[in-house]
């Protein structure tokens, strides 16, 4: 390929970054795509991989094997040390990039509002690794129940605390119940993992607080259905090994998750532009950054304003700014300079609670309860990329549902925590 | 359960401590199995979760949840630290146990005949962590190729050396010759997968030494007609992280995987019996401890004379070795006191080398090439533990059958060594 074509260079392989590099498929063009993972990842489903419901290869495929056909791209693994708008350089751990064009697709981390020592007690959950991190603490709590003959000592293991009522808190909440619940029947002795209670904490005045407040409604109850116990309106005001405090409740609890806080990659101080609360960068109508017309930031590290409303951190938002983008490019190395401002269409929203119950909304319409989650179930089956992946999710949940079994219910790496008993 | 019943302890949930656990099912006795995974591992796949063939909860399965209906066992995720025969009593890390009867099952390592120092530049095999790790580095090895100019370099990522000519090493060479030469074809830009090297050496006169030399030959023909290297007596004299050794000759390689020894597990030293020089115990005709008729040792760190030859340390073996032991037990507590001594009977050996070539022998019966591969397969598929696997396993290796695509090449987990450019 000519080393006189436009270097375009996309940072980050999620969402945004790789429906970026998939719309310039045709575009005459040098494409480098740079992730710090060898992987794409289907984030919605990555709560089954932390609840042991899939492995983790079901819901991840390798960038490099997804656009192998596209042969104007190169992927790189490798980690961005600083980006240099001036010069219009990237510096990568290995090697320095030059671009014409730049793409900042990094997205967001977990964020612990000031308490970052929290981390290691309140794991969050972005990453394959956070999710089998995840996987290991959730399972080995139970076996430690197993082993411990104090009553007192044994309930802090079969407490479980998840902190944020969004999505990613309830989907884990309704999770853990069902496998307390459901899945560990009969194969203790000693401990009960029916005697564990999931505890799901939401600061704000209700769950799924970007649903219609009657699905918020409906999600809660479901929840409590399951067996999870909601508590509204309390914060966390501090987490340690031994548990959390809620205002003036302590709770015994080794496994706590956290759900509660985004926080947009680091990157985005770098880009010398305003940032919005969370850290994310405030764009220009058309995404690109103010003052660098060939720098575009998209994902969940763009900070958009629709109608007076963000335009949320999902997926399909990801995509479509990732498209958008795209065509943006190409449209300019044609010679079109039109402004072309990005317009964000609410393909609806959905979360699914447990087995057989979800709520969904699409404009007016509402939906909760086996429905719902058969619309979830198609949708996300729908969108997982590869043909094999599907399959197999496919034939993962049909087992799980007929049988409550969980197949990926290992645990491997060592607990990353001084050992407690 | 009442606590008058004999307590039966068994320390190892691999194929000879779950086939003795199993055996007891409808013994009257207390049952406890300690084992330090939550796991039972179908370890003849392992290479295949190494070489990103299949995820890891493919091949394992919880041990609770495949003896959750035999309700006399109880199963204890723990390190045993020490054993009284005096006492009659087990430690673990969380508690202590008395027993009546004692099996101890808890296999091997790896062995690095007094190079301890090789490990961490030469990852052996045993465990699911052990094949995350190894994929973590195989496929991150290409990935480095990618981000390397320097052509030395480059080709230092590019080699692979796998120490040891049993199956394990023969099944490992053959896997990555295939991943080189097909699977990774037109992903990469910059590096070429094929110009891989897979080094295959072995000290000893011939690969696969279990084998009818006939077979070796065969299975050394077809790794070369796969692109792999084969080097027959010639030893390993240093391994680090820049490559290896052999006797004059310098390999420059960033990934060596160690197939080569085997040690008994330390617990062995600790039953104060002879042992033979892998570190396996010496045990009586029906595998109890000499002077301890009521402690047995089994699987891979039984050292067991038949007919002059020592019972190979496969599988089988170790199956028939629980059933034997279990079996034994049951006719002690029915009063039955007469000798059992224990008698292998040989089912045969299979080793697979690559897409369609294998080779299998059994009694006077040899086969090699595409019909031994498919007695391979069909063979693995049987064995392998509960429905779901077996069908995902199946589904898994069709895909890659006709893809040539191998689903779970995806990077999880930190380099535990330095980073290196």
């Amino acid at each position: 390929m000519s080393d006189a074509l436009p270097h375009i260079v996309i940072l980050g392989g999620g969402f945004g970054g790789l429906t970026a590099t998939q719309a310039l498929a045709r575009t005459p063009a040098r494409i480098t795509l740079v992730d710090r993972h060898n992987h794409h990842l289907f984030q919605p489903l990555l709560y089954q991989v932390a609840t042991a419901g899939l492995s983790a290869p079901s819901i991840a495929a390798p960038l490099r094997q997804i656009l192998r056909h596209q042969r104007n791209v190169t992927v790189l693994m490798d980690e961005v040390t600083g980006i240099d708008l001036a010069q219009r350089r990237v510096q990568l751990t290995r090697e320095r990039l030059d671009y014409d064009w730049l793409l900042v697709a990094t997205g967001a981390a977990h964020a612990y509002f000031g308490h970052d020592g929290w981390a290691a007690d309140a794991p969050g959950l972005k990453s394959l690794d956070d999710a089998l991190a995840i996987r290991r603490r959730v399972l080995t709590a139970f076996e430690r129940a197993e082993q411990e003959d104090d009553p007192a000592r044994r309930q802090a293991w079969l407490n479980f605390v998840v902190v944020g009522g969004g999505a990613t808190g309830v989907e884990l909440a309704g999770t853990l119940a069902e496998i307390a619940r459901h899945t560990l029947t009969g194969e203790f002795r000693r401990a009960q993992p029916r005697a564990a209670n999931i505890l799901l904490v939401e600061a704000g005045p209700r769950v799924l607080a970007a649903f219609d407040p009657a699905l918020s409604a409906k999600a809660q109850r479901q929840l409590e259905h399951l067996g999870v116990q909601v508590r509204i309106g309390q914060a966390v005001t501090s987490v340690d090994g031994e548990g959390v405090t809620l205002g003036t409740e302590r709770i015994a609890a080794h496994t706590v998750l956290w759900a509660a806080g985004v926080a947009a990659s680091p990157l985005g101080r770098s880009l010398d532009a305003p940032l919005d609360r969370a850290g994310r960068v405030i764009v220009q109508a058309d995404l690109s950054l103010p003052g660098h017309p060939e720098v575009f930031v998209l994902g969940d590290l763009a900070s958009v304003q629709q109608d007076g409303r963000p335009v949320p951190g999902v997926a399909p938002a990801a995509k479509q700014m990732g498209q958008h983008v795209g065509r943006l490019i190409a449209a300019r190395l044609r010679g079109d300079r039109r402004p072309q401002p990005f317009r964000y269409r609410d393909a609806g929203s959905l979360a699914t609670i447990g087995r057989m119950a979800a709520v969904a909304q699409f404009g007016r319409l509402r939906l909760s309860g086996l429905l719902a989650w058969w619309v979830w179930l198609g949708a996300h089956i729908w969108f997982l990329i590869g043909f094999r992946n599907r399959l197999v999710v496919m034939l993962d949940w049909a087992m799980a549902y007929w049988t409550q079994a969980r197949h990926a219910r290992i645990i491997t790496g060592a607990d990353e925590r001084a050992d407690r008993d």
